[in-house]
């Protein structure tokens, strides 16, 4: 087995950090750190639900996610979405990911008529930005229902599990946890995996970047997705529990 | 076991009908029904790459889709995205993943410098409009590949393996093959699956909209799409071996 | 006389169909070729009026239409409006005037508080699309009168006359019939034509495109063209009539 | 015989005034003023040509238009364009046509490698704005073509003819010659008509608002604006003989 | 002290004109020129206010701004913002600028439930456009007040004081008043300043272009443009006390 | 005198952080924190320069600034400006007055064909983020000048002098020196002040939110100012001269 090029095992995560209350101002925030890749994840909530509920009159409320990059996330400075006029097809995709990934973890009928917004922003790029958001939206999110806004406004047991997401994928053959950028960019099959604590699938999302895959090798990557995932679940729960920052290091 | 609401088996496809050169214009073109949805789909050509390519000094050609709904193919009537000013999430989601499809399917390197549009429009929709537009577009790719411009312009073999797919998904606690709109909108997972001829994974995207899943239950879901899919392999075939139409009936 | 660059002569239309039903979804629908000009015409409801009609105090109901032409309709692939992020002004003119030939065929204040969208969307572009267009609209707006959706919602008379176009034109110094696109491209005077069946001018829109034309030739051109609408309301009538199809063959 | 609300007799014009070089940038400008309505007509040169030119191997020059309205032009403000981040359908298809009776004025191969752009900025707003327009640019097309610039950078005889256009409508069952605003919003037939000072017809375009026209009311209708429109190439010839303003007064 | 390119003293407006009742349909409305710079400015009244008041409960009514330039009012053609489908950050500016100073110009709390638009639409173009366009909004604005609308409609003493503005610079190292484009192209610093009648500013926006500056020199600005502004506030009165046309000559 | 909401006198800063090199990607970075204000700001570097200056023959390099908000990062969720698909009135401002500060600071001619770009990002606000924006992105600027990047790539001194940005403002009709969101939103009076670190100015720009001020008024509010930027030069000093973070304390 060859190292990989930041000195890891096929089968372990980078350094992950997950900073609780980065932000003033949202109801729950966290600045989650995986590798180099760094992103801010907050939940806000505002007290009226999309239009088409009222339309279709589905009653409870409603979670969703808008997705970004700074600009100088980059290794090259990306145009800014706001200034080109609109957002892309990527950041689109991701943003979608990452909403029906929260919706599956609360109960949308225990939330009244409100919205809660996971707005996570990417501000160092390294591969896994989607994966990272989904793993730090989800405890932005459970802190906002730990709050006291959230206690006074939502039901109880709004959170029925929590989520993470992890990628994995195949490097020169070899199956891997938590691809970086470098890994990400050449690798044969790129994966993403979200998961509920309870070992369940929310989403499974594999692409065959260059090479097809079989069923033996998606079995491999799940394996490899759910040891990870494990790790980064009880980092949660250390921040759910109180901590102001929980670490995994090397 | 439980008949579905059109009356089909869990492992049973819904007719299918593949009918080549429905258009006048591009190089390649089928209309493809999968039970009541139709999406007309084109191959068409431009001499020409996109400037990224360049900036990168990437040989090779491009393969790249785009995906439409007409207003009047859904139930209540959709806005038309042109004039709404631009394309939706879900939109672009959709041509990104038969975009990659596509991409699996061909050597780029053979194509010289062109780029190969697959126009996916839907003119009916009752549920797996991207997987009918999948198996649509590898037809239209590969009869514009097979057709004197191709043979032409690109170079041999350009077509890697052939590519299909099916959505699957579970209802009721089943594992169902082929989704139709009534069950997809209910269901508890849904599966995207596309394959190549030869039995590997392009792409798996399996959500879960109310339950999540576990295990056991992906492997059923891909036991039940690699036998839908085997079929459809089939009707492809039948067109580029000349057939006008290929049908596969109840 | 010359022949034309088909085999046909001055005065005589392209072969036309119209196909009843064509869609599984809009209240009514048809698709229309005429020679290798397809598009397909959709009436869909909704059960609200513009905002302007409710601002403004104007009862009944209204009628309005969107054009558009798949990518692959065309010999050069176009590029895609949703995807451009706008309508361009040939879509927005030609929408608006089959939107105002539509209105001229109902008595808005029949219609109670309904829209009633006619989506034409050209599938092979051969010229004459916009008259393609309101003959076909024409038939799926009158189809959707004769619904029993339109029974129950409408008043009777809801239909005050069919509507019907043909273009015209003047092509080395001869006024044609009907004109293709090779022959739309270098007419030397273009003109289009929106009659009732009981013989009025609903619009006449006639273009000097490299010569200008003086009243006599003006005259012979509407000549040429009510000849050529009586034959497609017969068409049209067969449709109402009951026929699942209805053809004007060579 | 009934008099107007304005007192005029139905084949009387409004008092019209085009007072030359209004602008002090362009190459040739007038605020042309026909009753009410007034409208700044500027003809501007740039040294290339749409790219499309280049792309399909055109030689010669192009001539385009732009038009648009004050929001404070008419009697409830209407909505900045650039602030509403389009432009209307009604926009699109006025300026099309401005843009395509400049051409028929003008021989497109004396040009050279440029675009001249006719804009026409409505400032005041009382009905025939787009035929108020295309008078008043055909004027300031002449004058730029006229003026020194255009003298040394285009080829002589530029202008092949001048172009003028007058509004004309069935109110009351009565033919008029050019509507005011009250007049054109209830005219049962509203027409706009272009034509060459030689006499013959570059646009006719004819809508029945309310009742569908036959072909005497057509004719009369030519009759009608041919009548006006002697007079309005009479006065545009005024300025190119020097004239700083032409006036035609009741 | 070196003459001005156009012969005036470093302390001298240029000659100023005020026309009132330019526009037929707004409630006040002024030509303003200022050298070769002109502005047509018209205040409207809308009866509603944006919503963002009815969300913050905020009462009384509101007066905010729009800035455009014909295209053909500068040198080299502008492209027009409305095709462009955005107004540039250069026009947000400005009428960010003029909006507040209006607001600065009246009691909100006298205007009930209304909406006062100050359109200022630039037809020429030789630098201080956003100066006389807020000197003459205010004109615009206090006829509006003054009308027989606004006295019915608004309460008394709605204006609180009149507002001009003037731009100032430094050029070869000289302080200038109310430069031209040619000075504004190549000054050192370059400031606007808007006051009251009563002597007090409501922005002060100085800006170094090529040197930065210090105290002294921003005071000697500021005594120019006071000394200025003296002179448009005289010819404001004038139009306010029922003068047609106010003008300050060289 | 009254003690400020947070505690501070009137001529008494907040609380200032500047860390060095708070982004992986970019030529420079910093993260400024002032009070609760809290900005990532970072230079990055193009090897282009925009179309306009090759358009019109301007050699040298370019500097320019783009400025956004988290959508969480203000009391009650702001909508996402790429999700709106536009920047607002504001940003734009905000960014252009940036912009202008930063290329007062840099000598262009000695920057090649290169574009810096200043991308400030406000992650938590709580007023004066554009000044904050100003202080970070001059260190940024500078930290990018200083990297072995820009000594290889710039020309000596392409740094003319450090600048910095501070808000002052009359509360209760008190001059106060930077002003948290809470004061700056009852303010009668809100100045920008962008200074040299030699001392002149750079852009002033005072409003009278309220009440207009005098001369009096505003003299004092500049030497508030003074008093504040000098003490952030020496912050900016530190960081210039290795430190990786800078900190005023109260």
């Amino acid at each position: 087995m060859v190292l990989r090029s930041d000195g890891r095992a096929a089968d372990e995560l980078r350094p992950i950090t997950i900073q609780k209350g980065f932000l003033s101002h949202p109801l729950g925030s966290v600045l989650i750190s995986c590798g180099n890749t760094r992103v801010v994840c907050a939940a806000s909530v505002e007290d009226r639900v999309p239009p088409w509920m009222k339309a279709q009159h589905v009653s409870g409320g409603w979670v969703t996610s808008e997705y970004g990059m700074l600009p100088a996330s980059t290794g090259d400075r990306m145009k800014r979405e706001s200034s080109a006029g609109k957002q892309g097809g990527r950041t689109m995709e991701i943003q979608r990911l990452i909403g029906r990934s929260m919706r599956a973890a609360v109960d949308l009928n225990t939330l009244g008529e409100h919205t809660i917004y996971l707005d996570c922003d990417v501000i160092d790029a390294d591969g896994g930005t989607r994966c990272a958001s989904i793993s730090g939206a989800a405890a932005a999110l459970a802190l906002a229902i730990q709050s006291p806004y959230g206690q006074q406004n939502f039901m109880p047991f709004a959170l029925r599990d929590m989520v993470a997401a992890v990628s994995v994928g195949i490097i020169d053959g070899e199956p891997r946890l938590d691809l970086c950028y470098e890994e990400d960019s050449r690798a044969d099959v790129d994966m993403n995996v979200v998961m509920t604590r309870s070992g369940k699938f929310i989403e499974v999302q594999g692409t065959a970047e260059h090479h097809p895959f079989d069923r033996r090798q998606l079995n491999e990557l799940l394996d490899l997705a759910e040891s990870g995932l494990k790790r980064i679940f009880a980092l949660q729960q250390e921040i759910l529990d109180g901590a102001e920052i929980a670490k995994l290091e090397k």
